[in-house]
């Protein structure tokens, strides 16, 4: 069975020496000094490790049953539920009013990272809530966020997002989920929602659903949805629990992993729902939480990637097989570790240069979102607008490419249940699908984000990446092994957008041919940057005569195999695009 | 659940187009006309669809259980293992001296396909059974082959191959099964072997095992192997079966995929097996299959993508999201079908462009061991030696990422069990791994291929290419599409092979850390050939007048899909391998 330790260390590295958050002006920031934050991720990496790692096999094995409407969880859920609860870990970085902690979200997210390596199926319950709570925060009426989130804060309660119907996923606009308006000012919700994560199960006492419904007589298409509240239990006004509402769970899906989380089809038998914000504005207060969702999906992505790296490199120590073919490094025993082998290493050092550099990107991002929330920078709310669907697009397709090259790693035991690594590979698949497909994200991109603030919001990134690149020219420990390769493949994301330009007002399928692989050449460049700040970081300790040389020296030789061996990536994705619609296009349907 | 069409037409297509098969000198080619190798798919298709198809959903979910010795196998399996024999296609390029139809090896990968890509699972029974055939036909003594032989090919008794121990999967020097000479001449086998495919089933009535194992006294390592044949049951000498032999399976392994073929731990103790060929020469009899064993993997590896295709592209005529922003396709409907958008063209022609290439390359490969087998021609010998290692490790990554992006192009509906997408990737993920690692491939390919017959086996291929590109200079539809970016790509791969030369002989490591970008450069090359030489073909029939406009038009455009679009990764390649073993191994153990 798999093992988990946490990167305590290596987030340590990243909050401090990377992104120097103690000296962040970001309000709440000044309390994260190295102590505070290693002893949190201390204590949430002993959970990850102790009580959620041991589930995880579990979680894969048992699934979740329903029956007679109750849905079960895997055994030991609901303890690892209730320890998860007392531990305040629900309410991190939630609103002190509401019995919050009010810490930063960036290290909910370091937290969570955790989480999600040990058990991710466990971890998307309180996730789900999250994201609920997060929409009632914003959305919703006083009296709405008195109700609710005390008890999603405690975990207590937990919440959903209900979107996605039979004939609707991708397009909103086709639902069919009605919401009748009553005397009393509530709604009756009828209709059927599928695909939902923690849609029922038995670990808390209520389910506070979030459920997009069209209110009849509306505009037609999304333009005409409204999102309501729609709790498992009314809630009686002294806060205790009422009558059961008529919404149930019709059905578990059977999937290809995150089995320990209950997918559920819920039915609305005109239920009672209450509306959060305006009428037929509920996809507004969705996108007001997608920038998190997303980091949040696009976490989970290379989280799945770093737990699988750990095990495939314990895997690489301890197996022997065959010789250096350079000399014998273990002439006592039968062969060498087969960490010895070049291919081995190449295989190893795309895991750990990928999951190391996609850590500081969502760091980053995470502390962009604090910054747009805590102290209202409109750049830095602009910016990670840019960055989510990088974020969640790419870090979720190589996240689950990691998993697999940690598989690959095993041989014959990655393919084995008992070893771990396959479940690893089926639970990561999910996030390169849900939350908007990474065909999705690469549209926003491309679509939206590019030219939002007429564009100025991108040459501002390109603008970061420059100025890094002229402000450390004369460092020498970068300039060639990081700078160039980072000037190269920066030269080739602007190149790619000037051919968006050009070609995309003629004909808008240039553009939309081209939008996946500008995703991932805008990931290699993101993460490119992140390898030359941690560089840089790495060099000006080692520089000031710090102690832990090995560790630095590391970054260092994983920063130059990225930039060596991944960054080239993106010359290849700027000829695909620079090939237009033509190859994609050309064949008529009939064709295929 | 997942449909399965045979592929016929464009099966012809390779056949009589592209190899132009019937025009060949090979011994038995004259026989392969356009209509008898249309009954002959045609047949192989009927069963593919009919009767292996519906099981393979049932082999996934059921799979293979034990007790009391007996490994019984899904629901359905052993009707239809009993419609396969019937039909005589387990033997169907065997030794007619045997009983075997003796078509030749093409027709058997072409018909191959067709099962794999219906039922993986359960065409690895009568594969494995193939395996062994062939070790015995070509290392067997006359009696050996007169009484295993004709059952094998019939189907009424199965084979395996066994050759993984606990500690040694990779490097088989590490094996310590025994076996004992007696005065008898035969020898006692004492030892476990894992992941034994096949290893024990309910479909046949004997089951030939070939056991790898070490005469003691013998050399140490590799060196010291031997070939044992080790009946289930003993087989007297009027061809009845006898006692049961002192061989047993001792447990089933839980894995990803393939859950409807038994993976088997199958203890030897004190067995009574039959030296195949010489002492200590096991190996050298191993390594006489490998090259069809291999090929045969790569083909499950394109096979599992092929269906995979057939599967999203169905999906993607169907579900309506969304509309085309070039104009509405589907006005009366809610919303156009997704096949309109951009980005899921780019996914279904990067899967339609890998499949169809990947099978002409396949196709190629089989028509080069015919060559070598059937008029035993030196050249093309050496040549699909070199290929070998490139069809296996190539095709099988890119086969699993083919079934990767087709589960991608459902969405959620992909992620389900329902749709069945998902199961094409679990079971498509097992051919990067065994019949050798595709790390294992890429040694293989720049270790020992590369520099065979003094590198000019390599120098033929790529005269090969460039005499194509040479004879086809004046063809307009070829040079600027096909013929610019083929030469690219193989001045890639020639640029690749100068840097081993050069800089190998220092360091090993430094070819070694790049075999594996080495096969993938290789890989698109070849089926950057292979489209070239499908163009040329589809021109020539439409400048003949062909009606089949659409078919052969989409070949072109297909074809200039891949090298815009595919190709582009040679330069990328090319980078990785000369940034050198420095990135890759710079790291200590402890570093990481």
């Amino acid at each position: 069975m798999p093992t988990y330790t946490a990167p305590t260390k290596d987030m340590q590295f990243v909050l401090h020496d990377v992104l120097n958050i103690a000296q962040s002006d970001i309000p709440g920031y000044d309390e994260l000094d190295r102590e505070f934050t290693a002893a949190v991720l201390e204590e949430a990496g002993k959970l990850s490790t102790e009580v959620l790692a041991p589930l995880n096999n579990v979680g894969d094995e048992e699934g979740c049953t329903l029956e007679n409407d109750v849905v079960r969880t895997p055994k030991g859920f609901k303890e690892a539920y209730d320890k998860m609860r007392e531990g305040g870990w629900m309410g991190l970085d939630a609103d002190p009013e509401y019995g919050g902690q009010g810490m930063p979200y960036l290290l909910q997210c370091a937290t969570g990272e955790m989480f999600v390596s040990a058990n991710m199926a466990f971890n998307m319950y309180q996730g789900l809530t999250h994201g609920a709570y997060s929409a009632i925060h914003a959305h919703g009426s006083d009296e709405q966020k008195a109700t609710y989130l005390p008890n999603m804060i405690d975990g207590i309660w937990s919440g959903t997002m209900n979107l996605t119907e039979p004939q609707c996923g991708t397009d909103l606009g086709l639902i069919r989920t009605k919401a009748e308006p009553q005397d009393d000012g509530s709604f009756k919700i009828t209709g059927s929602k599928i695909w939902i994560s923690a849609g029922e199960h038995d670990m808390s006492e209520n389910i506070i659903h979030l459920v997009l419904a069209k209110i009849p007589g509306g505009p037609d298409g999304i333009k005409g949805i409204s999102l309501f509240i729609v709790p498992k239990f009314m809630v009686n006004e002294d806060g205790s629990l009422g009558d059961r509402n008529a919404v149930s769970c019709g059905g578990l899906e059977s999937k290809m992993g995150i089995h320990g989380n209950a997918t559920c089809v819920m039915n609305y038998d005109g239920a009672t729902g209450f509306l959060i914000g305006e009428e037929h504005k509920g996809m507004r207060a969705m996108f007001t939480m997608m920038n998190e969702a997303r980091l949040g999906v696009g976490l989970q992505g290379y989280a799945q990637g770093a737990v699988a790296y750990e095990n495939a490199l314990g895997f690489a120590k301890d197996r022997l097989q065959g010789r250096d073919v350079t000399g014998t490094k273990n002439p006592e025993g039968p062969a060498d570790p087969i960490i010895v082998h070049p291919d081995v290493r190449r295989n190893l050092m795309h895991q750990k240069s990928f999951v190391e550099g996609a850590r500081a990107f969502t760091f980053w991002g995470a502390s962009l979102i604090d910054a747009a929330h805590r102290k209202d920078d409109k750049d830095a709310e602009a910016l990670i607008s840019l960055l989510t669907p990088v974020i969640k697009g790419f870090l979720t397709d190589k996240g689950f490419e990691t998993t697999v090259l940690a598989q690959q790693t095993l041989g014959g035991s990655g393919f084995t249940r008992e070893w771990g690594l396959e479940q690893f590979v089926r639970d990561a698949r999910i996030t390169m699908i849900y939350e908007g497909t990474n065909g999705i994200q690469s549209l926003d991109l491309v679509g939206r984000k590019l030219g939002q603030n007429g564009g100025k919001t991108v040459m501002a990134f390109f603008d970061l990446v420059k100025d890094f690149i002229k402000d450390n020219a004369d460092n020498e420990v970068l300039a060639k092994d990081f700078l160039e390769p980072l000037k190269a493949a920066s030269k080739d994301l602007q190149a790619a957008g000037m051919y968006f330009m050009q070609n995309g007002m003629k004909n808008p399928n240039n553009a939309l041919s081209g939008s996946y692989d500008f995703m991932h050449l805008f990931g290699h460049v993101c993460l490119g940057l992140m390898w030359a700040r941690m560089a840089k970081a790495a060099q000006e300790r080692l520089d000031a005569g710090d102690s832990d040389v090995e560790f630095l020296q590391a970054k260092l030789a994983t920063g130059r195999y990225y930039m060596a061996r991944q960054l080239p990536a993106t010359s290849m994705h700027l000829k695909r695009i620079e090939s237009g619609a033509e190859p994609v296009m050309d064949l008529a349907v009939g064709q295929f």
